[in-house]
């Protein structure tokens, strides 16, 4: 790839604002977990406890969160895959497709000469050549997955959701609970241990999804599948109106600091194309994109000037660069556009509306549908996974479920089929705004026409009455479709529907979706998602109250919520806390039920004795006196 | 009531602290329904919208929301249900109770003697001479209820339910979703008009509540039952740690203008008495409390040395000031204590951990259990509703409908057949912390048990691993049990298990709380409940920015939210958003997707008139040319 002469500078205080994000969490360190396979280590947090336990848990904040990690946004984290994409010795480098000053969407801001040589240099310092599969080669997951190929990605990720199960033993002694406590899976088959064999057989029946590009070996690999912990995405972008590549790279990194599995780069407008090499590069988790988009950019937004050409080098452009997952809007076929004509709120999907336009202004079919078995092509000659949008999803409870919706989401599935007749990987995207009492009627349908392919939603929000905190209102839909079988859940932030998301907007977001993602894993059972809550609900018995924050999801909150009620340090041993004050603590007076529940025991184990020697005495209830009269 | 002599000052700007929410929300204009009987006028919050419609809403906020209301919270609020209970003649007023220092919970704070004098005046112009029913009499609304007596309050109430359809019709007009929309209401029997016989039989048959102690004139009456809205409660109270009665008084204005249906007043600590005394006066909104803990206060925190006269004692203190609704954990029964000593979080309800303290230091069963009928008489006297408690409710997941729990909740069945054998309206309490998959559960079994007495959870909350967002992981357990048949949702604010809500935490919680109510009553299809829905999509969809807002549970926090990336005026009125900017708006597209619609339908219509053409003309395929050769 020749590099581009017109990325504008990285700001000087961009690595300054990284430092920021770059302490561990509290009282966490990274560990890393080996597996068999050369170059197989899965970060993991150990939370230390103030009792001496190590709380492990899922991590996905990537290099960043470890001290020993050097890190330099201009050369890109280190590339953990690379090793095993030379070893299976069917991809090869190639020169690239040249970059155009297209990519980035708009005319050459010619600025001072200096700058530009500055810039070029850096460019060329972090892309690589790109690497594509040799000639009709497939190098997908799948294709392996389905020739019995266990990669070390499959290996990495049997370790990863596994987690560490030493420490969760003590937690889930109690087999009685365990019983009264086991999930209820509706249909997911969730083994107790995920081995590396399971993960396989799960890709190759198309169950789940590993979206791992051959040009981005920055990934530690995570899987997207029903039988897995259920993941969620968080979105960034810039666009026409606000934000700066800058923000974008710094809101990677908050984002997966806080528990985002993949991200998605939304970004429309200006500097499309570099913004995605400074995000990719640093990025260790999957990266999606919504191709269409800078399709769009190319043609001065002119939605009928599109053409397969123009998309098909847009596809490629990204593909290069490393990009994960598409999203393909190739179910907005032309004889569902009407469909859509008496809705409440119409086409909402910008990917969705684009299309249609396309499609009414040439009065032809999709070309994403024309042309899906060429897009399939390029997919496994990278291992791009599909994410098949869902254009034309409801934008309001109104236009739930509605045949609109339906006839897409039956094309999906069809869809769905031809992909994996290529071995490609596919995801389907979902709503968006279902009211509660409609949602389970979405994930039948899907599993029905999709074949159980991952499912991946937007939500959905159960209301339209709450701008502001839509992320709650999806929150409640999200992790009801998480626990009935969707398999990753696309968050909403506070700012949907009014504005673009600032850093304390994306972090709302996420975590209201680990909250939504974390209820649907204990309602369907994961076996290592429960044991978490244990411990932080024993140490919120105990009054560990350290403990407590460290073992939350968002560590800073609890402790600075704590502390504007009591912000001295000999609270956080206090043996109460400030709901109810010193004297009126009912964990305290638990410690007293115990001490009577023991010696009723005892006492009943008293009774049993006597009961035993009444029995030995031989069981009348008059004993005689001996020696007294009969 | 004696006028007490020891009342701390209203603090000087408590009334101007008042004027900050005094204000209508935006756009919005108190109206008043009338009813058939005297005096019957029912609030509601109409919007007007830039397009010329009038939306109305339910309306908790009370007389602060209309400027045209004198508020003087020296004097309380005006007593609209005062005629209805003189009318009725079957209570009388009496001397009361003398008011005992003890009843502030501490010491006379003795200031200086000009300070108190003021005190007294004013305590005296508040406080009326308390009321109940005559010698041998019942005043609750159940009792009238099942002589068939439709009261003001009943007819009031179903005014309220149903709210100005009117505004509804052209929102509801297209049959087709109507159809596809409709609720499930998991056995719910929701009319399609709540008419105030409806009320009546819902109340006689203990299926609903109408918490309207003959002591707190001042309520606008509202009803708590499963074929209702989804109702919610709001907590506010001091503690011994922090906090004071002035802010106690500020978060109740607070509460209702976000929309608390009730009020639980959980103060412990000092000044109880006459915090109470200010939050009743000045609330429209049903108040509840949980008498044990001020008892408690009264036997120095010592829970052993209560006493079932100390206990009564307060249970009179409190109806005669006018609390609406009572919990009253006598569902904490000797036999079932041990069952909590192997929990993971034993007793986390500070009435049930003081009760079991007192039966475990007596080895008595509850005398709450066992004066259970004395408090029945006590409850008839004033209309004191009952809510039992669930004082074995689980604190954590790990918890969760155990043995403890259920066999509690088995005996406030049996506890509620003996309140309704005295015609005293009664609620249960539920937990708690309760993972997706088994909240269900709890739902059938308080169904079984309790007869349809209303459900009151507290959440449920989902996950245990989310404090600081707890009104999140809550809100998901709450819409789902709010949908199953619970009919009113206690909130949980952010800062749960860390320390007391400060007035954004309130609003944080109740705004959380309303959504999961508003997705509850859409999900099981509530009639009225999903216009507004409706409405603030259609203005979405018609970039009515403002009435976007106004429309939302939160109108401030929504137009400030746009304003922080769009802050201009001109965009309040702009046919764009900043999500993606004025070239890419999918909602214009789909403008252009209905021209393509009436297009092709007129195309169709077109081809179908050719068509009747073609058959017309004897519907061969080949027409012969007149004048040619066959």
């Amino acid at each position: 790839m020749n590099a581009p002469d017109h990325i504008p500078a990285p700001p000087a205080d961009l690595n300054q604002l990284l430092t920021l994000t770059r302490d561990p969490l509290p009282a966490s360190t990274k560990v890393y977990v080996p597996g068999a396979q050369a170059g197989v280590a899965v970060p993991m947090r150990e939370i230390a406890l103030t009792n001496g336990e190590q709380v492990t848990v899922y991590d996905t904040s990537g290099p960043y969160t470890d001290p020993k990690a050097a890190i330099d946004v201009r050369k890109g984290l280190p590339t953990v895959r690379s090793q095993w994409i030379e070893a299976r010795g069917d991809s090869e480098t190639y020169e690239g497709r040249l970059h155009h000053i297209l990519d980035d969407g708009g005319k050459l801001d010619e600025r001072d000469a200096e700058r530009i040589e500055v810039l070029r240099r850096e460019a060329a310092a972090l892309q690589r050549q790109p690497r594509r599969a040799k000639a009709g080669g497939n190098v997908t997951q799948m294709h392996y997955a389905r020739q019995g190929i266990i990669t070390p990605e499959m290996e990495y990720i049997a370790l990863r959701e596994n987690g560490k199960r030493e420490w969760m033993a003590e937690y889930q002694s109690d087999l009685n609970r365990e019983m009264r406590l086991k999930g209820n899976g509706l249909g997911a088959s969730i083994p107790k241990i995920i081995t590396p064999e399971f993960v396989r057989d799960e890709v190759a029946r198309g169950r789940a999804i590993i979206p791992a590009n051959i040009n981005h070996p920055e990934i530690e690999p995570m899987i997207i599948g029903r039988n897995f912990l259920t993941k969620i995405n968080a979105n960034i972008g810039n666009s026409a109106v606000t934000s700066s590549i800058e923000e974008e790279v710094e809101k990677l990194v908050w984002s997966i600091r806080w528990g985002a599995d993949t991200v998605m780069d939304l970004s429309t407008g200006k500097n499309i194309h570099t913004t995605r090499d400074w995000i990719i590069r640093n990025s260790p988790v999957p990266i999606g994109t919504v191709p269409i988009y800078q399709a769009l950019e190319k043609v001065g937004g002119i939605a009928e000037d599109l053409t397969w050409d123009i998309f098909r080098d847009v596809l490629i452009e990204q593909a290069e660069q490393g990009v994960d997952y598409f999203t393909i809007h190739a179910g907005v076929r032309l004889p569902y556009i009407h469909l859509t004509a008496n809705r409440r709120t119409g086409i909402v999907s910008r990917g969705g509306s684009i299309l249609a336009k396309w499609c009414i202004a040439h009065h032809k079919e999709n070309f994403l549908y024309t042309h899906f078995e060429e897009i399939c092509e390029i997919m496994k000659a990278y291992d791009v996974s599909f994410s098949l949008g869902d254009g034309l999803r409801p934008g309001s409870n109104d236009d739930a479920n509605d045949e609109a919706q339906f006839a897409e989401l039956r094309t999906l599935g069809e869809l769905t089929q031809i992909a994996w007749k290529h071995d490609v990987q596919t995801m389907i995207e979902g709503p968006g705004h279902v009211p509660m009492h409609m949602i389970q009627a979405n994930m039948d349908e899907q599993l029905k026409h999709c074949h159980e392919a991952p499912f991946y939603t937007l939500g959905p929000l159960t209301i339209d009455i709450a701008p502001g905190y839509d992320h709650i209102s999806s929150a409640i839909g999200a992790a009801m479709i998480g626990w009935m079988g969707t398999a990753m859940l696309c968050y909403v932030t506070p700012k949907e529907h009014l504005g673009l998301p600032d850093r304390n907007d994306v972090k709302q977001g996420i975590i209201a979706y680990k909250i939504a993602a974390h209820a649907a894993d204990i309602a369907k059972g994961h076996p290592g998602s429960r044991a978490r809550d244990s411990a932080i609900s024993k140490a919120r018995f105990e009054f560990r109250w350290m403990d407590q924050f460290n073992l939350s999801l968002d560590p800073d909150t609890a402790l600075a919520f704590h502390d504007e009620t009591l912000p001295k340090d000999s609270s956080k041993v206090a043996h109460f806390c400030s709901m109810c004050g010193p004297k009126f603590c009912s964990m305290k007076i638990t410690q007293e039920v115990r001490d009577y529940a023991a010696q009723k025991e005892a006492q009943e184990q008293g009774m049993a004795e006597k009961s035993a020697e009444f029995m030995a005495g031989g069981g009348e209830i008059y004993v005689p006196v001996p020696g007294a009269k009969a």
